[in-house]
């Protein structure tokens, strides 16, 4: 039997919104999210979790208290717990999340660029 | 401040052995693994973890109880907690490895290929 592979690609491909995190895998509790993202979001934390960007295609910054951190493809970062942040991109960037089930995308902040959560692709 | 990404490429490049996972950053209490692979490693399984396999660069793949998996570069799959799986790869390839902290890599079967933990770059 041949176990299909999970090609990011392809699943990135199926994504047409911003800033609207698509679940692709589950490690125990912790899910790989993939989320296209361009423009600037809200500033937010996650007060329980450490959260991690992995940059597939294009490039994007995350602003942070005391400075920023740029990401080109093939760079990750992870915004500790806590730790207020504001991602941003000037072009479209195909970005990789992982932390644990149930994180919300604003974090603390909420509002109108709150996706939904758990939405498989 | 500009804080520093970390640069998948620019970590396996100082990687030179093969099989021996190096630990490049911690998500609350799971680590991003940076691997080799060339050849065939052991059989082996996690009893109480999944394990994540992300294909950086080349191609390999995972030998299952009930068929395999092929994996090329921007492919990842799941290994479930408990599935024996024999990772193998033709060419040189680069991995990431997604699983908690203190995972061993050779899991319940021990023997030569066992690499030490906890060891970053």
């Amino acid at each position: 039997m041949q176990h299909k592979a999970i090609n990011l690609n392809e699943k990135f491909a199926r994504i047409s919104d911003l800033w609207s995190p698509r679940v692709v895998a589950e490690l125990n509790d912790y899910q790989f999210k993939l989320v296209k993202l361009q423009g600037e979001f809200v500033w937010h934390e996650h007060p329980d979790t450490d959260e991690v960007f992995l940059v597939i295609e294009g490039s994007m910054a995350i602003r942070l208290p005391d400075g920023e951190v740029s990401l080109a493809a093939g760079e990750m970062f992870v915004v500790p717990r806590g730790v207020r942040h504001q991602p941003y991109a000037q072009q479209v960037c195909q970005v990789m999340l992982v932390e644990p089930r149930g994180v919300v995308n604003t974090g603390d902040s909420g509002g109108e660029m709150t996706a939904p959560n758990d939405i498989w692709i």
